[in-house]
């Protein structure tokens, strides 16, 4: 079945999170309530859980939809066989939405593995694109959202792989963030071409001769710095680094915490700092930018953060809207089809 | 010819570091005055630089020596080539000093590449050790040190050497950081033993069935929280977060500082705190802990920031003697012996 008429059609994953259904239906209402784009949501769950949270909240609007789906595909489930054996999770009910084209786009804030696994099996994957990547957004130095790609989707990557990553997230950049021109840097253990692997060697020749604004080799320190706007390397090293920054402002709200605790003094102090800390760093928090998109995939799908608040569930929501809005799909299929490989 | 009396020898590259040679000769001379350890220096470099520093100084003791040497490996130099060529550099003439008996130490801010190349070609490995390995500091949570092994003295390791990185970080943790029992992690992306690479999945095993306090997989995540004391990896990947590892608090500082430039209240409250947050994120100062060791070398080699201070410098210099103190090196040799590989 075809998708009906103009609005934003997304399937939403309500089971997904650590604190579901709550927040994914909380985030959800906040979405259609602020109307800031024109949405139709299918919240895919345990019907009954769902229909209780919206009676809670006292919701009546008519732009969504509840499709029930029996099974949960947890944390802690294995990807490739939880994806194949819990076809009535709302993970997989929810991906073949988007397959059937009853909705545009998939948004999960469930098991990161099974998303990717379950949106390559059931949406499909672009043609030419033989790994879909991961773009995760990082906060920099510059104030910019720089893009990890791919930050774990796969491991062990060749170097016309990380092509494509490169190749996918320039368009998803240049279309969806609206950055000019975006730069690519291949994350490297130093700066000259001959550094690193046989797979960064390989990768550098490849990403040297493409159509991209390609800057080179830069390093782990590069990265907060903002050098370039798209940082390419395997899911491997990209999956450790991002789980890395993610454990940033954590680790910097335990030191002040310990340290205001020595004194009264330094109490006061971090006291008075606390608000302008938290707001200076507000774009190391994950609910801030929401989803990361997983790209290359036949449609959209976004993949959160399991301890998503409402708001971090709204921001994915609205995520998948505007790459809608921006016709990314189709982009990145004639940009694949450029690439001609 | 022997190492003569009880005192500790250490070879100092003086012309190494961004700001060589004043940095390194204040450094040295505040190692000297404070007579923490028994100590004598060694100053290789250029004579008559080093000369005219000491006597701008004012410093008088005679325990210390000036070794000349006309050339100089700069950031800039092919490791691998500089080493081979520049015969007279203070690097090669450095470490031939520890080669030659006359010193247990050598300790540079120089090019990493080139400390790491002439460590292993002129002072020699363990017998045993196929790659030695960088064991970086990385602060943690919990207020401790951990150390990234390896972080970058080689890239693209096997699961027998990551066996030989967590053996001889553990004998050094142990030794010299008086830790007991230290916990070893394996650096992944995901908890699970059959998570990652063909090479995390070999040497979880290998790690599995050693002697080591080994905890399994750990992820990004888990570096700043401090999991384990030991976080193993092969030296790509564990380059890429020791340099983003560096990178947080230049982030941090630039982040702050733009927030206070907005307005006159934040900029109060940030000025207040400003302080305060420094001395609660001492220890993210690579100046702090000073230097960072290469371990399964047959003598003690200290690897240093390029921008080292002359606390910096200092403090590789004690670094260097606690692990002569420590009886590091024959601990290693026997560590290497026992493992049998």
């Amino acid at each position: 079945m075809a998708i009906g008429n103009s609005k934003i059609k997304i399937a939403l994953d309500v089971m997904g999170g650590d604190n579901a259904p709550h927040v994914e239906i909380e985030g959800a209402i906040q979405a259609l309530q602020e109307k800031k784009h024109d949405l139709f949501l299918f919240l895919v769950g345990k019907k009954d859980l769902i229909e209780k949270e919206i009676k809670k909240s006292g919701y009546e609007g008519d732009d969504f939809e509840v499709v029930h789906a029996e099974e949960v595909i947890t944390m802690h489930d294995s990807p490739a066989k939880a994806v194949k054996t819990k076809q009535d999770s709302s993970l997989v009910v929810g991906t073949k939405l988007v397959k059937e084209g009853k909705a545009h786009a998939f948004v999960s804030a469930g098991n990161t593995g099974a998303v990717v696994m379950a949106s390559i099996l059931n949406i499909g994957r672009i043609k030419g694109v033989a790994r879909p990547t991961i773009a995760a957004p990082i906060p920099t130095e510059k104030g910019t959202l720089s893009r990890i790609s791919d930050a774990g989707a796969f491991v062990d990557s060749k170097a016309e792989h990380l092509l494509e990553f490169a190749t996918l997230t320039d368009v998803y950049m240049r279309e969806v963030q609206k950055v000019e021109n975006p730069t690519v840097g291949l994350l490297n253990v130093g700066e000259e071409e001959s550094k690193g692997l046989q797979l960064t060697y390989e990768a550098y020749e490849l990403l040297k001769n493409s159509h991209l604004n390609f800057q080179g080799n830069i390093e782990g320190r590069d990265v907060f710095k903002g050098t370039v706007d798209i940082v390419v390397c395997d899911g491997f090293v990209g999956n450790i680094t991002l789980k890395f920054a993610e454990s940033v402002l954590p680790f910097l709200r335990k030191k002040l915490k310990d340290y205001a605790d020595k004194s009264f003094l330094a109490k006061v102090q971090i006291g008075i700092a606390k608000n302008a800390i938290k707001k200076a760093l507000i774009d190391t928090d994950p609910n801030y930018y929401g989803g990361i998109p997983l790209l290359g995939i036949n449609g959209i799908s976004i993949i959160g953060h399991g301890s998503s608040s409402a708001t971090g569930i709204k921001n994915m929501i609205y995520e998948a809207a505007k790459q809608q809005e921006a016709g990314l799909v189709e982009k990145l299929f004639a940009a694949m089809e450029n690439l001609g490989i």
